[in-house]
């Protein structure tokens, strides 16, 4: 039987979607340059028993099933497949409970990051993950990729914040894993291998999440260098000094310019690297920090460097990196790298790109969460490139990809592997991690309909 | 062919040990109760490829292969098997590479926990999983178990710290999982899922660690509670008033009494409960932070507070907490409990234990990592006891498994499934999840040679 008919026998009318412009939308994520298919339909899931009718039903006529939130995913991780259910989890977006004892909230997957992060503050808790997607990204995507974000140099990534999931599993079952308490080693970790899956092992249908307390107000710490070994001996001092910064932002002079093109900002004059520290340590404790990192900047060699004293001073610090991708993104679409480096190769690994952008004849800005040795080389390609540019720039992605594992680092930082990074996890794994890989996906999803060849190829 | 002559072929004679009073010593773990059968032999690997060759071997020969470090688990995961090959990985014991610019370090699976601290404390870093036995316990065998520990409430337990490995997988290939970057989502977690899987799915053969900036001194709030309720009310106060302490433990009367019986300290006549707490924060923020504990504790009705104002004073302190286990192995061998539940259902555990004990007729006394909810209560069994209270005391350990998972908790919070938790696992995680588990420990341990039997049944 094929799918649609099975679909409309569990499930009603109006959540099931045939409409040829609408499925066109939901067919892709965010991530330029990625392949996509046609869906045979998209489903608007309202509850867990609507996603495992969904996969049971996908289980049964052997269709795959591409689970999407909000579909701001920068790897092709939720393109659609030919003949494919989507799955949209955006309707389920209630946030279940908040308990500020054990600082836990439960959520379904369609809540958007920055509504839950709302939903706590109300409780005085705070979820620290923050993709640059927060005021449109769900948790459940999050979840799926395993996001990051500005504050994960001192606060770690989405994983860290999992303590357990409800999901439907490979077999069209409901089940729970991990836990509701702060600690818990009963059995092999699933929760932290669904974490980052992509769909791939599992839809996520309620997410357990921990919780901080409110933090404090940060204190902003802007530098700018002339050269990139100043800027690289300044991310290292941070380090040296025994400091964690609540963030850790760098721009390049790309960056910088393509900024000031558009805004005329001035921050492309005031050098050719850009650093932005944040500290949110307590009272004197933070405004010490502050110091130490101005102090460190300036023994780099910054030409200039600011301590903000009040909000609209760090708005105005901050506003190149807000921008910084817009002002891109009005060259053409942008393929965004995530790339992560060791983070004294922070510095190496922009001379690379800087390099591979001058070899390739392609336009390479760059903005990394230094701090985490996480660049994000940014590709913007106009939509009437040449097919030689177009060449040029795939060139020069997979040129990147060589730089980063020959330096020690990882494909991918947090953006996830999708589609676009497959090649590169098999470079960066080898052959018999891959088949490990592929060995866990056949364990977990044996009759082969969650988001099949993505993450890793399939047998 | 049988393992001996096979192992003689591809390892140097003088690491294999057939003397059975030493394999006797091998055969074990420090868990009371739990069986432990008979190897063939030991083998003391020096090396990676020494590992590669014992697990080929196995491979070859059908055998299992148990690898063990100090031998200081709790739950019988490094107890033997009848025939298989004991595989210490005690002698691999060198910490490769500090690096204090990524805050990384590279060690052997055989480094000390407490050498490994020493080892980072000189670059200025600290390593923070701390379990009871770091003066003994090693490295690969906390990342076998997952090792957490008293500062684990505000710093997370081992899994947290862990970055990558190096491993011998289920096909006795050598593989690296992991990375050595801060972030990283290239693929499945497979690093995460090897941190407290117990051997059972690879045998680690190094690990990259990431390290902190070396912490500030602790200052030190005690409390004595008479009711259970005001210690209750304290642990919930710590968590509503926003504070994270570095250590945050529960003695019971039980235990306080046990201590005073052998040294006399005098804790059990200021109280039923004690509550010991540290805060780490930088100066200023960190005396408000122990102020702010000891008005909490006052609040909850305590009837005694103290801050400590020196070394000697936290000593004495926590002096109770350090003797609590050797006091109580002196009425003999004692099974340490693992619970774990939400923080604030710590008091009604602590209530259902005292029941527990009085209507099994049994021993219990409970020291608590409270501030994570992850009790230890503790069984000492004389080995003279009858076959009546030996039953007793079974029954118990049902009860408390039981009413954990009652509370939403889980069976354990740190020291890993091994061979006493398997029951209570499988009635936690429910048939469906525990399907899920063996698929992927068939997945990853095709040919089953790898601690068979722990953790989950293999069919």
């Amino acid at each position: 039987m094929s799918i649609l008919p099975l679909l409309r026998e569990r499930l009603p009318d109006d959540i099931i979607v045939t409409d040829a412009d609408l499925l066109a939308s939901y067919a892709v994520d965010r991530a330029a340059w990625a392949r996509a298919g046609v869906p045979a339909c998209l489903v608007r899931a309202r509850s867990t028993r609507d996603v495992q009718d969904v996969v049971q039903a996908c289980i049964e006529s052997g269709t795959p099933v591409v689970a999407r939130g909000a579909g701001t995913g920068l790897s092709g991780g939720a393109n659609a497949l030919d003949g494919c259910v989507v799955l949209s989890l955006e309707a389920m977006n209630e946030v279940v409970a908040i308990d500020p004892v054990e600082r836990t909230a439960v959520v379904q997957p369609g809540v958007i990051n920055n509504d839950l992060r709302d939903a706590v503050a109300e409780h005085g808790l705070w979820y620290p993950p923050d993709p640059a997607s927060s005021a449109w990204s769900t948790i459940g995507g999050n979840v799926a990729t395993n996001a990051g974000g500005l504050c994960c140099v001192k606060y770690g990534v989405t994983r860290e914040y999992v303590l357990g999931l409800e999901l439907v599993n490979g077999r069209g079952e409901i089940v729970r894993v991990g836990r509701r308490t702060a600690k818990g080693v009963a059995g092999y970790d699933l929760t932290a291998l669904m974490v980052g899956s992509e769909g791939t092992l599992g839809i996520v249908t309620e997410v357990t999440v921990r919780l901080l307390p409110a933090r404090l107000p940060e204190i902003t710490v802007a530098a700018h260098f002339d050269t990139l070994a100043q800027a690289g001996d300044a991310i290292a001092g941070v380090a040296r000094a025994g400091i964690i910064p609540s963030v850790l932002e760098l721009l390049d002079s790309f960056t910088l310019k393509v900024v000031d093109e558009w805004k005329n900002l001035g921050v492309s004059s005031e050098g050719n690297y850009m650093l932005l520290a944040n500290t949110d340590l307590p009272g004197e404790s933070g405004e010490r920090e502050a110091r130490a990192l101005q102090e460190v900047f300036d023994a780099a060699g910054a030409g200039f460097t600011a301590i903000a004293s009040d909000q609209e001073e760090v708005d105005a610090l901050f506003a190149a990196r807000r921008l910084a991708y817009f002002a891109l993104e009005r060259r053409g679409p942008v393929i965004t790298e995530d790339v992560c480096v060791p983070k004294a190769k922070v510095p190496e690994m922009i001379r690379r790109l800087e390099e591979i952008a001058a070899g390739r004849g392609v336009y390479i800005a760059t903005v990394a969460h230094a701090g985490d040795g996480n660049l994000h080389p940014c590709m913007p390609l106009p939509a009437d490139a040449s097919e030689e540019l177009q060449q040029a720039a795939l060139a020069a992605f997979d040129d990147i990809i060589d730089a980063a594992i020959e330096l020690g680092g990882t494909v991918t930082g947090e953006h996830g592997v999708g589609l676009l990074k497959m090649r590169g996890l098999a470079k960066e794994a080898g052959p018999e991690v891959i088949a490990m890989q592929r060995a866990v996906k056949a364990a977990l999803d044996p009759h082969g309909v969650l988001n099949p060849g993505k993450v890793v190829e399939t047998a």
